[in-house]
């Protein structure tokens, strides 16, 4: 097992196979073979009872705590979990996986297709938030853990912390939801949806079978560069950028000359090197069609369904997900009847927030995990 | 000249050629041959008092107002131009003119070079709504009109009014700014950035030069489909499409399957259409060099050199031009001594309220243009 985050030395990435018999898909197909990457942080103690996933979003991956050999900076969520931390490794053993779709260990459309012995692309079923838990759950079991500490994650991690819930009730004592939303909105489809037309409008992304020639790089920047924007938010922009341009900046031109451009042009050149256009579709997607309420049904009769404790944090800025959408949460797992903690925490990071106001955050998630039910 | 709006019979744009010794721009290059398109609304009266300069956003043109022959709707704002309207052509003569670099008559990329022969493309030099402005007062002074009763526009519109009584203090009465910035955000500069690198990857682009072949059309699409979201609003898109599919969509797949997702495409290939694409590089680069206050100098300092009573206009759902951008306009106006009038409209129609929120629009405008020096 990799070493605890905060302890000397570093984690590894682990990978297991899971669901031997074939993985059953909400759109009604059966994937094969699907492994799992995932790390672990703190040590699972005797009772088994200690346990609390953490869940990443669109583009993040298991390396969520500790530090990788080499690397040059720790895991996305390092300022929250380890020892004394928010998530205290000292008491918690805390999973991290990587979701089913993304390129980042776990099955995705850059995985190998067992049948064809070539990269999935556009043959990798469409999936859901419903089914990445279920991978999820999957790890978990292997790792002899049936009953869930918490789930916590923001955005896309928030998502699937709530999905956990309802989807497994009796495996879940509590939820940390974080600048996410039980449903998701048109206004967040529309961004998902130009992001996917501006990757497979690239002609490099060939209907999805590009892996053994030059990826959508284009496509994919304009696609990271709309996520970036809607990541911060308009007073943070004024902060960190204001009307500032490169000293170097030729004026009149088409070149990257104000501060704000050659911010997202570098976010976006460091993004297309690292992830799969056909993730970024496929993940996406899965967000789109995320909606707590089940068919026909309300979000109070969701929440009624599920046993957990919540845990609901807002970011004043964050536009991409308002505060408005999770308070609405918050009303209606109250209303049916489960126990519900929401804050609004202020901040001008925007959406971004989730991952940076660690010192708004950490007090309010050690006193929720300290009261919650075990 | 044209017939009146909501005068039996239609209107008709025309055409004038101006500044004739060719048109000085900020850039430093000189423009010739610049031809203007415009229409007229209305009767000048024999004090040459009473015109109103309308002024149009991004994708608008000269026909602000009535109907062009076998039309399937009227003008751009036609709402608030005509007898009895807001902008009331029984007491006003209202002027609308295409801004330069657009493709809708006036001189553009898309227009020929005179010394080559062939259309522009990137050889077009990079503008300003300052030099917008400039071919708006050679045709009004083209049109004998020496002092405009009233400059009026919203989004970029807005900011050719403002820019007007700043460039040309002596000549603007008053000034109706609606759902505006006295300075690009970053963020909108953002925008405006992913809209261009959307253009600028499309291989069809081909640096500018497609005139004789394929147009960047993929490219452009992506580009307006994310123009279309920062005109609308969380609340509003909750309103129009929720989280609605099309009864015919087919589930788990990338084709338009939420009605929002149809909405954006629809309004896509409608615009790659209508538009150039090398107009929407330069007009947007236009609107990201506009910032109001000189350099080295406040805002209250543009005001002060301005002789204009101001209307300000913002609606609250607004957030590609949040209603506090104006609202600091209006206060660094009142304090160089400025007669300034600030409402914020209510309204879940985002930045496209300003074409759509008539009703609440007229009374205001009305009494304004009644109080405000003539």
């Amino acid at each position: 097992m990799a070493r605890a985050a905060g302890e000397r030395g570093t984690v590894e990435t682990q990978y297991a196979p899971i669901v031997e018999g074939g993985l059953d898909l909400d759109c009604g197909r059966r994937l094969d073979g699907v492994r799992v990457a995932y790390e672990c942080y703190g040590r699972l103690n005797a009772a088994r009872d200690n346990a609390i996933l953490v869940c990443h979003a669109l583009s993040g991956g298991a390396h969520a705590a500790g530090w990788h050999a080499g690397a040059a900076k720790p895991g996305w969520w390092d300022v929250l979990i380890g020892p004394g931390k928010a998530f205290d490794t000292d008491r918690y053993f805390v999973i991290s996986s990587n979701v089913l779709g993304s390129c980042y260990g776990t099955t995705g459309p850059s995985s190998v297709e067992p049948s064809t012995g070539r990269p999935y692309g556009s043959r990798f079923p469409v999936i859901t938030i419903a089914d990445m838990v279920r991978v999820q759950r999957a790890l978990v079991d292997r790792l002899g853990i049936t009953r869930l500490r918490a789930v916590a994650g923001g955005s896309m991690g928030g998502m699937q912390a709530l999905q956990w819930a309802v989807q497994y009730p009796e495996a879940v004592a509590s939820v940390i939801a974080l600048a996410t939303s039980p449903s998701h909105s048109p206004q967040q489809i529309a961004f998902n949806e130009i992001a996917r037309r501006a990757v497979m409008s690239d002609p490099n992304w060939r209907g999805g079978d590009y892996y053994h020639g030059e990826p959508p790089r284009a496509g994919l920047a304009v696609a990271r560069m709309l996520g970036h924007v809607t990541y911060l938010s308009d007073r943070g922009m004024h902060r960190k950028f204001g009307r500032r341009r490169r000293p170097d900046a030729r004026p009149y031109g088409f070149d990257t000359e104000f501060e704000v451009e050659t911010y997202l042009e570098h976010q976006a050149l460091a993004f297309v090197d690292r992830f799969d256009a056909n993730s970024l579709l496929y993940v996406t997607r899965a967000i789109d069609y995320f909606d707590l309420a089940p068919p026909g049904g309300t979000l109070r009769d969701a929440f009624a369904g599920s046993e957990a404790d919540y845990l609901f944090l807002t970011f004043s800025s964050d536009w991409l997900y308002p505060p408005r959408h999770l308070e609405a949460a918050a009303d209606a797992a109250a209303s049916a009847g489960r126990s519900v903690g929401y804050r609004e925490i202020p901040s001008d990071n925007g959406h971004d927030a989730f991952l940076l106001e660690h010192e708004a955050q950490e007090p309010i998630i050690r006193a929720f995990l300290g009261d919650s039910a075990g």
